[in-house]
């Protein structure tokens, strides 16, 4: 993955006013996991810990960047959706948040793909997680997203 | 419901920064519904309607605000945490983002008060949507919540 497709995906996030809210950062795309982080100061919750949306949030965008990646490296421009995640918090983390998102063991990849270019849209299902400085798990989260192609510009 | 509670609920959410992000209001809560609000300009996407994200965090703070309603009027003070929620998204918005959350049709509220009563802790269901304009459901949330009893003061 060609760092200027990092580069555009983080321009992206940075022209949503939520994400900036969240103070994001791309840390980096390798074996086909997309890494986010943010720090904890700007995500915290009334116990001092992650607040559950900002967790939401992250895993959100991990698992759309993902995706995102993904299909402009197949050379397909299409609006990302989420279509609904489903979010364990099992832990408290009172450090700042680092996601990683990645295709769900599931995911059929090569049929998302050829169901966008030959009827414009497709559904994939992604898994993220959130981890506690010691590697347990802090927050996971399942989704599916759809994904709609661009008419030709 | 006194409006001092409702008071004491808004100053809880603005000591958190991720909420401020979101601009957020406490907009009423009567006949068990606790309602906030949130403008489309602070929690847009790249496609110009309401980040999922933001979906999220509104409709897990009016869950947890209307977790803390209840418990306040039952004069307990308690530690409330999302333990895992599942959230549809069924419609884009274009528009201000206006959360509901009210109990989960099953949720056994008198069991919840006692649990913690009796034990410290306990767990309740809730639920909440965001409306479209017309009324239409753009997406709606399930969810557990935990609360921890704070030892007397």
């Amino acid at each position: 993955m060609a760092d200027a497709a990092l580069d555009h995906l983080a321009a992206h996030y940075q022209g949503m006013p939520p994400v900036r809210a969240l103070q994001l950062s791309v840390d980096g795309y390798d074996a086909g996991r997309l890494r986010l982080s943010a720090p904890l100061a700007a995500n915290v919750n009334d116990k001092g810990c992650a607040f559950g949306g900002s967790l939401a949030s992250l895993m959100t965008l991990a698992a759309w960047g993902r995706v995102w990646l993904g299909l402009h490296a197949e050379g397909i421009e299409a609006d990302i959706y989420v279509a609904d995640s489903h979010i364990r918090y099992l832990a408290p983390l009172y450090d700042d948040l680092r996601a990683e998102a990645m295709l769900a063991p599931e995911a059929d990849w090569p049929g998302f793909v050829a169901a966008i270019r030959a009827r414009g849209r497709g559904r994939i299902d992604l898994a993220a997680r959130v981890a506690l400085p010691d590697g347990t798990v802090a927050a996971s989260f399942a989704a599916r997203f759809a994904a709609i192609a661009r008419a030709a510009g």
